[in-house]
């Protein structure tokens, strides 16, 4: 018998599979130093909040620079469609499961405002914060000026998978390379997953990379259309294309692990598995500043003809600086980040993010899991 | 201690465990083609309809045609047994789960009508569209001329296993490089899961083969004889032999999978193992077109003495149309398949299935699955 | 950071986890030669009955004998501890989930009547069937010439663990070598898991190996001591066993896999694995002949201070007859079980149980399970 | 497609994914010797109760170190913080799940009081058994003394993870070297999960090591800050540690393997992974004689800022002597804990813990879990 191997595949991980090994020596949490640096910009604490209309909103963006985080407003979301984007925030709200793909279709289908970009972009820089915005490629060499004429401090040009290259006959493609000379302010491009992406879009001189195609709680790439890599493996995949592309040209680039978190724990890992920040949806919906209502979902899901997400419903548990700080009575690991964070460099015995990345990290399914499972279904059927 | 090793098992993967990596290029989801040949006929698009009698009949068929795929008429189903076989699809719709295999050994033991398969054939080709067949190994010398005769542009034989060599007391086994050579049309042979078996089918002059054996959603063959290997690892081996068959010969033979697809990302992804094509029951048991009324079961379900099979009962979610070319507010992966394919082979950079075939694949068990089981634990222990 | 390898591990895998490659010929099934050969005798089918109190009885064992297999009476059970066993094992059937442990060894403390030992294995013989008992090794020495006088045709020397060498304080360990001179009859020991222990089983001499400790559906071996090995790779330890035993000194002993089984799909795994024969507890427990009423149990059940096992209800699903030979209407694999092994090895293109012993088999968890739950979970939360 | 392995990863195992395989020789359990020693104290039973308040307090440390084992009285606890601890426990006790983390928060604040240091260790020494108790280490210089004063055995200090250096601003790190010179008595450190980490410790002087991070059912370690590894690996890894040691010094330490248990199975994979000694929280929180009523947390519990651990309720199933000794007719492994251990040792062959350390472990994740959620489903949907 002949066997023929036709393609080697490799294991991707996600970040449920994996358990950080604790140091040989310790370091006290408050010894720690988490900040985060962007081209020119720094940040006390390295953790984004995700360009989703259920996440982020001028108010959002506010509290979040104000707690030391970063939040990026989605120019073409609802916020850039409706002057008072309240009354269809609270209508995907109230949309029952069934409808809701439809409502979003719909809603989403106003055209975009140019005006309000910069009304939005304006209200935050006025209140004393870094201002961060997102593009869609397409859209990005029509509105990019708009919204540094406004005044912002960082672009984000993001979709669900972009590349340093795009074969398109319809339009000429963004060139990066291009894009960062003509613009005053830094770029993050996403995302992407694979050393090479990663690397070719770094050197387009970019300055920043979001990492994850698929992960996320709202999302449904892989449902749809078979891509999509769990996040443990994408952020090691690019954080070695970053050193590398470090050692080579002395640039250091930030990664950013966008998508796929469950709670503190996950956080923890991402920075142990190369990421130098995270960024995170789900988890900020559950906020009593996002203007979800305790309900999210992803650009791709009012997509006309094949809506790639769904909406989902979370409950809303506390506010933005609890979650971020605490204190807590949650043992569950959503709340107090920076804090679960600290404790785990401090149990790794990392003083920093760039010491964090050399923690030990074994291959650890959670069985745990399971088990609740068994446990919640004796309860069932008693 | 002394370990012997008895035997070497590799292991073998289901398209749920894997995920693709998105290229180092993108391309516009309009730029892709992902047109199909067989021997001299092509098809506009690379998607087949599984010879089962809750998916095909003669309307569906031609429906299927006009859009562009190629549905395959089972000639020994209720079709050719039952000169109107409404009552008896009603009648299976309408079986309890208890009695439902009783009912179709019943009504599969009425004999063959000769007259129906030519009344059949013609209702097809009378509406323009190009016609397939299939017949089972044991039954392919008697029926193949009548099929012939009537018109038929492609004859699938298939049965569970199909072999190039079959050895039987009662009967002299079916001689595919004879058959090729008296039949005027292009002969496709399913089904077979290995490197060897398929090249072995290859080399008796075929013009297609069908890959897969127990991963349909109708089928319990892994249950009943232990037999069934996973898609993914199914099709990479068959294109292993297809291209080693190619490189030796100079002749290309087209692959279909078929079975065992959920939704449209498990279809990209078999692409990207190696498919030229792919073949669907549930998912077209799902249109408003299909003749089963929500129902379907495979063609081993029916068997007198060990049946290997239910009957699943599926919703009707939407037109034929829709499932192939979408638009739709369904974000499961159900609908708009030719779309996602597109946007899948878009986002991993192929211009046609050919490259997709290039496709980097990485093993990624669906974590996501146990998440949701777990949410859904959760609201009933509520 | 330095790493040191403690013990190196194997992974074993279960028949739940492996699957059967179709052969590159195929056989029609009637063309396959299934037979089993222990010692001097010859049974037309290589399927056993375990030494089960819910399972096999006289009754149930001539009706066995009569289709072809065997049947293990166990003569330390309540067959021959009861005059009329009836009223007790419908006490058993009768008893709840949380009585039903202190019942069994309630029960089981009853003396052995050494009469009812040759009354049982007459009404055997009488019946013209081949005569099958199990001792445990600690009664061997004692019983075993009780049951010779009366007639047996086989005895099975069986407990949880056997070994060639026991140490103990208390009684002078049974020697195999000696046992099988003094006794006219063929010896079956077990259970047994590894190459080694298997090995040294047969060169004492004995006459076929039972394979198999904690796989059983009433077995809770693996929770209460940690021990357990799964069926598929402690059938192939104990084959290659066999085989390398074989070649030393021409003397061919079977080994039964013993335990384990869900449906026909595990049987014919088993014997892909090296199997040359199967013995069944749960499924025959629910034919209409076995005692159990629907229940069964493992012998280790009643022991006095550390029961390991419990008592499965099981449905009554039909008679041994459908089980062994169908026909059926049941598409889950736990009927027609010769008619499966036929298919299978048809399939896998084997002429004998030697030549299915070549099968290729791959490893292919079977991720179907978790879709059921996920679909039932579903259908729950509706 | 350039592929960069940013870092390697090991496998981790937990009890759940491994199991036992039998030896070559069996023994009769009553021949086996369990007995444990640590410094220059021996025990009959080499199993511990953890210093949890649900789990441990003078009564119940008095009972087990009468029944051979040792109870760990943790100082740090309510026993220090209230004199008559009665009336908190039953709050905690009679909490709802929503509040219970914010109850113990708030009971937890209460300063511990010096003088019930000594009345806890006095009562305990009165009754004439080995008195063990536990302090954290930022604790253990100030509290240590009064504790050595009222006449403890053995001091154990213990955090979720300890190392033998911490950099720390607020306080000089206790110095393992010159505590056990200090102290007249055996010291036990942990937790860790390492070699190095493990060594690290040995190399100290301290006489005993627990291993474990994150695994207990008490606690949510691994989803708070991602730390915690599988306790059959970590046991591993520190066995190596210890026998390495050993090698080079001539000085044996026992490791003791904490938490992860879910019965007697678990309990017997620890000692063939190269445990000494166990050390269980939630089988002994089951006990009648615990004073936790049927609950239990860990000491990271309470912690106000970032709580790393939830109440467990469990049932009273039995007496702490039917835990250890039985008889029972509980079949799940949760009962005869010393009877499991000894037939496990006998079944591998192994007259006493260093040799079970020898025992065959492979890798057979336990399948039957899934089966078990699978037929309470179907139940369930019925």
């Amino acid at each position: 018998m002949k066997h023929s191997e036709y393609k080697k595949m490799r294991y991707a991980y996600g970040f449920e599979e994996i358990a950080l090994v604790p140091g040989d020596i310790t370091i006290n949490p408050d010894q720690t130093d988490i900040s985060l640096v962007i081209d020119r910009l720094s940040f006390p604490i390295p953790i984004l909040a995700s360009a989703m209309d259920g996440v982020v909103d001028v108010k959002f963006a506010i509290a979040m620079g104000k707690l030391g985080g970063l939040a990026v407003l989605n120019l073409e979301g609802l916020q850039t469609r409706y002057a008072d984007p309240d009354k269809v925030l609270a209508e995907i709200a109230d949309a029952t499961p069934e409808k809701v793909t439809q409502s979003l279709q719909r809603v989403y289908s106003e055209p975009i405002k140019e005006n309000l970009i910069g009304d939005r972009i304006k209200a935050i820089k006025d209140a004393g914060v870094v201002c961060a915005v997102s593009l869609t490629p397409a859209n990005t060499k029509r509105l990019s000026p708009l919204a540094a004429e406004a005044g912002i401090d960082i672009l984000v040009v993001q979709s669900t998978v972009t590349t340093a290259r795009h074969v398109s006959k319809s339009y000429r493609g963004l060139i990066f390379s291009e894009l960062v000379k003509q613009l005053p302010v830094p770029v993050i491009v996403g995302n992407c997953v694979s050393y090479s992406a990663c690397r070719n879009l770094m050197e387009t001189g970019i300055h920043g990379v979001l990492v994850g195609v698929g992960p996320g709680a709202a999302c449904t790439t892989r449902e749809v259309i078979g891509v999509g890599i769990p996040q443990a493996t994408a952020t090691m995949d690019c954080a070695a294309a970053r050193d590398e592309y470090f050692r080579a040209t002395g640039r250091y680039v930030p990664i950013i692990t966008d998508g796929g978190f469950r709670n503190g724990g996950d956080l923890c890992k991402a920075f142990a598995c190369g990421a130098d920040a995270v960024m995170l949806g789900s988890v900020f919906a559950q906020t009593e500043e996002a203007p979800g209502r305790g309900n999210h979902w992803g650009m791709a899901t009012p997509h006309e003809a094949l809506p790639r997400g769904t909406r989902i419903r979370v409950e809303v548990k506390g506010s933005l600086e609890q979650t971020l700080f605490g204190p807590t009575s949650v043992t569950d690991g959503t709340q107090n980040l920076v804090g679960a964070l600290r404790t785990s460099m401090g149990v790794c015995g990392a003083r920093n993010i760039r010491e964090m990345h050399q923690t030990e990290v074994v291959i650890a399914p959670s069985i745990k899991t399971e088990g609740k499972i068994f446990q919640l279904m004796q309860g069932l059927a008693r």
